[in-house]
């Protein structure tokens, strides 16, 4: 038996023991987008969050949505209303950010490899350009030249320090994003001489973390970063986007980021500036509002174990089976949607439809008993789902993805 | 340093240096196919890898194509005239398989959830499908007697043994693949009973396999359960499909497999019955004879480091990124593909333009010195690469996709 990953908090069963998402039954909710396999996202759950991230940071400080960590466009156009701001990665999520709503001078665009396409869609736009390196400062301003408008722009720094214990390290030594802090001053001064709209700093240190206090830590040598290089080009950075890196519980025996705790270190930190500084979170805001739901289409015994087989899978939901980022397979969340309440009796495991072993939703986990036409959920699908996965692999349809608002009435697309 | 794999035999430089797939040179290509990021297939290389295959196994043995390896249309439609049948995957794939030409009752249908509409789909083309379960040939008997047409059933085996050595094991205890070995003389014989078109058995005990001994070992050991069976049922299987299982050399270190020696060995297993067995392989027929190419958006240095940053990246290429079914990240064959006969003469990592560390192509490899507009290639990009990749990721386009005919004709899509 392997343990699973914890539901998140705020999901029940209804009567007929039938998993809840925002106030609908999956049947419900399966039969509303068509079929299996489906993504649905609760946007109450999503504004509960923000609010709740509202409440414990500061008061006036930024907070933005990195569009990467769930591209739908009901969920972005409904995120627009919420948020401060945009972190777009390329000229698809651009247009993606600007359909939604959001005012192009609230639209952040990082990004190590920015097309002159996309630079050039930036600048039209009036979307803030994170610069990369001083080669991507000089094509900005050249293109900005040539359309006649001044492009705004902002320094990504590459830190000396890394976020402790993050998932992914994006700073601390030799890394492909952002300048080497050392050089941030003079690409500042030199945009600035340029004539550029100098929006600020943008310090990205790493992602999905569980520890509090290296947040806070990088948060701390964030903030004192910022103040260094403006000190250094003596030229007050309009906005530093501290970056994001909060994490949330996937597998057995994480806990989740206390984020009153690390707002009230921020606090201190930032002082009556609070609104200078935006935070960017993706994974945070919306992993869990999230569930992938597929269904049994057999249940098959082999040399007495039991496979529930199921038409979803790792074409949509790469992280889940273990192949994206992570060495060791350790199981999601998990559980028979169809038979939300009951008791745990059997040791299965719950596989996708593709012709690969790796192809494994759930191992050797403890569920009730599940039968062919049973729906599985797979929790935490809100973020680095759909669109983070091979959907196209051996040629199966795109799953159906849905939101569902707070008034309870259901968007499709 | 780290090493690259070995680049794949038969690839050249013209007189400038640049790379030549097809006859052509990446620069020409590029510019066919509008754009980088472009994955090139070379049909000649192809056709020539279906020859020696041919010719090293023993005569009259049917070779079939794994869609899945790569599902590119003019791929697949050329490979329609190269190979005597087409596994496929899904009804996508079905659908790609027909539209290719391929005969339907020389088209096989494994998967271990399909859905009714698939077996739908197999029964009404006439395509056979290799069974999964009992449970799935209730349903497939059931909704063929719905139609009125006795569909065409194999049934795929989950073999005591495995492909030892093997990328991905899919033989050998427990597993969510075919039917274990023990019961698949009664499922023969109800199948036959039920009247439906018996067309045979199916055994695929792994992939990705670079050990001769191994491969050699596999294969008589399905011919002698093949035999088995036929012996237990009183029923004759039309056709034995021995799977795949060929791997090819992505690695430093890796050594390209003997086939000479493998088709030897397996014509003294099926004697005068080679027409009778098929082999059934994707990534070994297709992965050499394709390239990915990107272009280098940016040659950043940071902490001393070269970092060169393309208009690719795992979104395209996940395999390559060292994040899809590998634990420790190795080199694919990496070069720059616009001064592919130069000398090495610095150390440089390759990324792509996602905004993840994940995202890398090659790490500390030693390169050519390659500038902003320069082209790298990541070879053995022929399989699993676009259709097993993340396209959607942070909303970048499609990559572009071209196959070159022998006749150096470019097909473009």
């Amino acid at each position: 038996m392997k343990p699973l990953g914890p539901i998140p908090p705020g999901y029940d069963a209804d009567a007929e023991g039938r998993l809840l998402i925002g106030g609908h039954d999956v049947t419900a909710l399966i039969g509303q987008a068509g079929d299996t396999p489906l993504f649905a996202y609760d946007l109450g759950m999503v504004a509960r969050r923000v609010e709740q991230l509202r409440a414990a940071m500061p008061a006036g400080l930024e907070i933005h949505y990195a569009i990467k960590a769930n591209p739908f466009a009901p969920l972005v156009a409904a995120m627009a209303r919420m948020v401060d701001g945009f972190d777009v990665a390329s000229d698809g999520e651009l247009a993606r950010a600007i359909d939604a709503g959001m005012a192009a001078d609230r639209i952040s665009f990082a990004g190590p490899a920015k097309k002159a396409r996309e630079l050039e869609a930036a600048i039209r736009a009036g979307a803030t350009i994170n610069l990369e390196s001083e080669h991507e400062a000089d094509r900005a301003l050249s293109i900005g030249e040539a359309l006649g408008l001044p492009p705004r722009l902002a320094v990504r720094i590459n830190p000396e320090f890394e976020l402790r214990g993050s998932g992914m390290r994006m700073g601390g030594g030799a890394k492909p994003f952002g300048v080497d802090q050392a050089r941030v001053p003079a690409l500042v001064r030199r945009i600035v001489d340029a004539g550029a709209d100098y929006r600020g700093l943008h310090i990205f240190a790493g992602s999905q973390s569980l520890d509090r206090d290296a947040i806070i830590e990088t948060q701390a040598n964030s903030v004192a970063l910022a103040r260094v290089i403006d000190q250094e080009t003596g030229t007050r950075a309009p906005l530093v986007n501290l970056g994001g890196g909060f994490g949330v519980p996937y597998f057995a025996g994480d806990v989740a980021l206390d984020v009153e705790v690390i707002g009230a270190a921020l606090a201190e930190q930032v002082g009556d500036e609070a609104s200078r500084y935006a935070i960017e979170l993706g994974r945070w805001l919306v992993a869990e509002a999230g569930v992938y739901l597929a269904r049994v289409v057999d249940r098959k015994e082999s040399h007495g174990k039991v496979f529930l087989v199921t038409d979803g899978g790792l074409h949509h939901q790469l992280a889940a089976s273990g192949n994206f980022g992570t060495v060791v397979r350790r199981n999601y969340p998990v559980a028979v949607a169809t038979k939300f309440g009951a008791e745990p009796e059997e040791e299965a495991s719950v596989v996708g439809c593709l012709c690969t072993p790796l192809d494994r939703l759930a191992d050797d986990a403890m569920l009730p008993r599940a039968d062919a036409g049973d729906v599985i959920a797979v929790f935490l699908a809100g973020a680095y789902g759909a669109t983070a996965s091979p959907a196209a692999f051996l040629g199966h349809p795109a799953p159906h993805e849905i939101t569902i608002s707070p008034e309870s009435a259901v968007i499709l697309t």
